[in-house]
């Protein structure tokens, strides 16, 4: 049974590297990886906020938010209508 | 053939959660993932540094650096002898 994983990005030139080199390398086996486009999806925010996840590009597993270099704080992807 | 990832970290707590969280999640088929202390392995550093690495934990794929989170500097783990 796998995991699941959220990448959440914003479409920017790091969270497309990001998600390129760093989230599409996770195990398929141990984890179903979601990724999730926040300025598209914006309804999805506050999950992404409530999961600690401050800036984008990030990847929450298991509930831990792990950013990935940085591309765009959540206050500024939020602030982009 | 699996390419090479090389994950340093320096032993801090945001490190082991970043090394137990996402570099044992990354796909064994694809990557083959190296871990490197630099606290314990200093004769590396140059090389970490080399790739792009400005803090730790941070993982290396392709030659390209993904900080993750927040541990500690690059500056602060060769400071610290």
């Amino acid at each position: 049974m796998t995991r699941k994983a959220t990448f959440y990005h914003a479409g920017c030139v790091v969270c497309i590297s990001a998600e390129q080199g760093l989230a599409h390398a996770l195990d398929p086996a141990a984890l179903s990886v979601e990724i999730v486009h926040l300025g598209k999806d914006r309804s999805r925010i506050a999950e992404a906020e409530a999961a600690g996840v401050v800036s984008v590009p990030a990847i929450v597993i298991d509930n831990q938010a792990f950013h990935i270099n940085f591309g765009a704080s959540l206050a500024d992807v939020r602030g982009a209508a």
